[in-house]
Order: structure tokens, then sequence, then C-alpha cells
């Protein structure tokens, strides 16, 4: 894509460069999002909106975000975006002696267009992580933090035993979400997903896909045996949506592929023409 | 400082730009080191360059540091630097779908002089931060990670009640650390610190300390009434090393500022004296 929106401007990619200063590099000190763009228009904006501005609030930044939705017009428009993704990134700026920030900093502010993710073709395969999700009494973790080791490291691990994804627990053992999608489960023809409350990031897709629903969904506090009682699996993410899950390992629990999520799929894809036409 | 070292070369710190790509911006995806330099030479390199090693090989950053002690003296050099701070920082680099890192990047190296810190005048107040640590089963958080977000926010919460730094619990409720620097406490004439299995940072200040001390020190796992046993209490850090602790808000703790860290505090200087000659 040839054109981002760096601090409010519109600008070629290859001229944004961050400074060693920004506490985005230092620390990870931010917010991000990703928007799903389908015929030029942006899915669920005014979520996205929220769940920004309520992330900034949690972690302190001050930041107006009333400019956005203009911001990433411009950036569709520059870049011919029909099909694809934006990414907006928050960072509390450049200064601070150590991890105390400076007062009167301004924000850091990027919005990239990113062309549109090829999907999995194949059903997802999960590795049972050795990483714990970092906990809700540490961080704010139902926003998009900027603190993305704990996922680089829980993906990383999924690569090295040949899986898709990593499945991660939280600090009592209940099932989260994967390093970068929510997950849910059918069991007895209903629909079951971890709750708030057990440190899961509140994805755009887990959000639409509990709205959609035609099947009754529980928000609950499940250990990894609930797995075994599933009858099929699926994961979300705001880049391929809606991805059926085969396996867990390495303690081997499998699930029939062909499963309801093609429905929630259909409901979905439908939502969103709807929302963008 | 007119200087720094950017991917192995010196340059200007103006010229110095981050690709928005970087991990290091998107993710916090890195570690960072701070040593004290003094006479124009570091104290404890060896040291510092053993907890990087680890501290990559933790993360998964493939990243030779048999070079950063010569990159160092040629930064030192170039600023002309005798007291101060060098602050080392390495991210795993640009690019990557998401949080899976591309295969063949090159890690970003940037390597900054800092002048002399001014240490506090008085001894420090401290807040029982209602964030806690990010657990050791999340992250290898005895390494000083980018990922500073929890850390800043202890850290902001502190100034919001007017203290000097933030205390943070462990997943277990004992005591760890401060947003930025190591605790230690005296009880019956003897030194106690939280043990490295509490998600305790390993400062490069509270090892000296521990090598260094006249008084039995005991590694502990600790909760917070502990403290209220303790006859004086004081923090570490490499920026002003060795400091008192006056009290502990909101419960209400306060110990005799004029403590033995005094004592620990001129050996070190001597020992830093004895390492720079």
């Amino acid at each position: 894509m040839t054109y981002a929106i760096f601090n409010n401007k519109l600008i070629k990619t290859e001229e944004i460069y961050i400074s060693p200063q920004d506490r985005g590099f230092r620390y990870g000190d931010g917010v991000f999002d990703t928007l799903l763009v389908r015929n030029g228009k942006i899915y669920q904006l005014a979520w996205h909106l929220r769940r920004l501005e309520d992330g900034l609030k949690a972690i302190k930044i001050n930041f107006m975000i009333y400019e956005l939705e203009s911001l990433c017009q411009q950036l569709l428009d520059a870049n011919k975006v029909t099909d694809g993704l934006l990414r907006i990134q928050i960072t509390r700026g450049v200064g601070g002696r150590g991890y105390l920030p400076e007062e009167g900093r301004n924000v850091t502010l990027l919005i990239e267009a990113i062309d549109k993710p090829k999907s999995p073709s194949t059903p997802a395969t999960l590795w049972q992580s050795s990483y714990q999700k970092i906990s809700r009494q540490a961080l704010p973790v139902q926003f998009k933090l900027c603190q993305g080791l704990n996922s680089t490291l829980a993906r990383m691990e999924a690569t090295e035993y040949k899986c898709f994804d990593s499945l991660l627990l939280n600090e009592k053992n209940e099932i989260c979400e994967t390093s970068s999608a929510n997950i849910f489960w059918f069991k007895n023809g209903e629909l079951y997903t971890p709750a708030l409350d057990c440190g899961v990031l509140e994805g755009s897709i887990r959000t639409a896909v509990i709205r959609l629903s035609p099947f009754k969904v529980h928000k609950v506090a499940a250990n990894i045996d609930e797995l075994k009682k599933a009858e099929s699996v699926f994961i979300t993410n705001v880049a391929w949506k809606i991805l059926a899950v085969s396996e867990l390992k390495p303690i081997d629990i499998k699930w029939q592929s062909e499963d309801l999520s093609s429905q929630i799929l259909a409901l979905l894809e439908n939502d969103i023409k709807k929302a963008i036409s």
C-alpha cells in the first residue's frame, strides 16, 4: 500500500519513521486495532472506535478518537482499498524518564492499510501452549495492547510443533484464547466461548458471532476437559474470520472438521454484506 | 548525547529512525538493558552481557552478542561519556504476518548513552499497586523485556497518589518488586529480598547487593505482612542504585529512613570504584 496516516497526515509509507524514543518502540506502550474493509467500507467501525477509546482509557492515554473515522476513510481513498484490513496503532508518544511518561507528550498515531490476508485452506491444528495468558490483574488484556510478546512466543511455539496456532490457558488453567484468535466450541448443539473474566481479548468477530449466533451462546469459565466433550471447535479473528479446528495437540483431541461453524460463517458474511452495502 | 549505535553503526542520534514495521514498535517484541558507566568504564559488563544473552534466548531472538562490548566502547568514546548510563535495546526486527515473525529477519540493535540521572534527594514513598506483576508463567519476566506497560501503569498510579514508585505483588500476593526497582528489607539485622521464583526481574544492583552484603541475605517468598515486621526497607536500581524507603501507602507502614542501607551503599560504591579503576 502506498500511503499511511501518520500523526493525522496522509504520507507515503516509506517516509514514515518512528523515533527511537517512542514509547511504543521502547516499551510496547500503546494499543492497536485491526478493522475489516469490504467494498471500501469498514465493518463494525463504531464498535472498533468504542473498543479503541476504552482501551486508551484503560491504559491512561489521552487521545480524542473523533477524527479517526475521517482519517481511515482518507487512507482507504488514497490507497483505493476495496478489500483488506486497516491497522490503527496509538502509542503514548515520545519521551519520559524510564517508565514514567513525560507530561505534555503527543501520542503517536499510525494507520496502515493491509492487503487482504489469505485465509488458511485447511482446518486449524492447535498446540496447547506452555505459556499462560497474561492475567487481567496485571494488564487490561481485553484490549489489543502493543504487548505482543506473550502471543508471539505462543505462536512461535505452535510453529515449532507444526501447528497453526497455540491455545493459551489463563492463571486458573481455564481456556482463554489462541495467540491471535478467540475460541468457540459446540456441545449438545449449543455454543460455548470463554467469558471475558477469563482474561479474553474481546475480538470483533467474537462479538459478531455472539450477536449473530442462532444457537444459544454460553460465556463460560471452562477447563481443557470441556474441549474433550465438544462436538466441534472453531476460532475467530478479523483476518480470516472463522476457522474450524481439527485437533488439539499434544493431548490429542480431534474434532470433525465439517461443523456448525459454516452456518455461522454464512450468517457473518451476510451481516458484512448488509453492513457495507 | 550526540551519537548512538544503530544496527552496529555509530550514527548521529537525530538520524536514527525506526521502521513502523519494527516488531519493537508494534509489539514491544524485544529486550533491553541499562548499564552503569563510571569513569568511562562499564560496571559489571560481563554480567549484563550474560543477562542480555539469556534474555534473548528466552524470547527466541537469534543475536550474537560478542560485538556488543566494542560497540559500547565505541559509543562511550564518541560521546566522551564518563559518568552516565548505557541503554541497549534489541528487538526481533522488521516484519511478520501478525504475531508470527518472518523468517530471515535482521534484529534491530540500538545502543544509547544517557546522562547521569539525578538521584532522589529524599527517601522513597511507595504505593501498593492495584496492578499485579505479570507472572513467570506468562513471560520470562526475570529479563528486561520491552513489555513495559505493566510497569508504566504502576508507576503512573504511584504518581497519582503522590508516591515515588509502586510496589507490585505477584499472582500469589507475594512481594515482588516496584515498577522499576528491586526491594530489600531488614529484619532482626538480616537482609531479605523476594526470590526470583516470585517473578522478580533480576536487577544488576540487586545482584551486586546480594554479592556484597555483610548481612546474611534471605531470598524469600513473603507476603506484605512481612514488611510490617521489617526494621527498614530499601529499593535498588541501576539509575540511583540504593534508595531508602520511608513509607508504604495506603496501608500506611512507616520505616526509619536512616537505615543499614547506607552501609551497603558504601560497599557498592567501593565495589564500583574497584571495578572501574
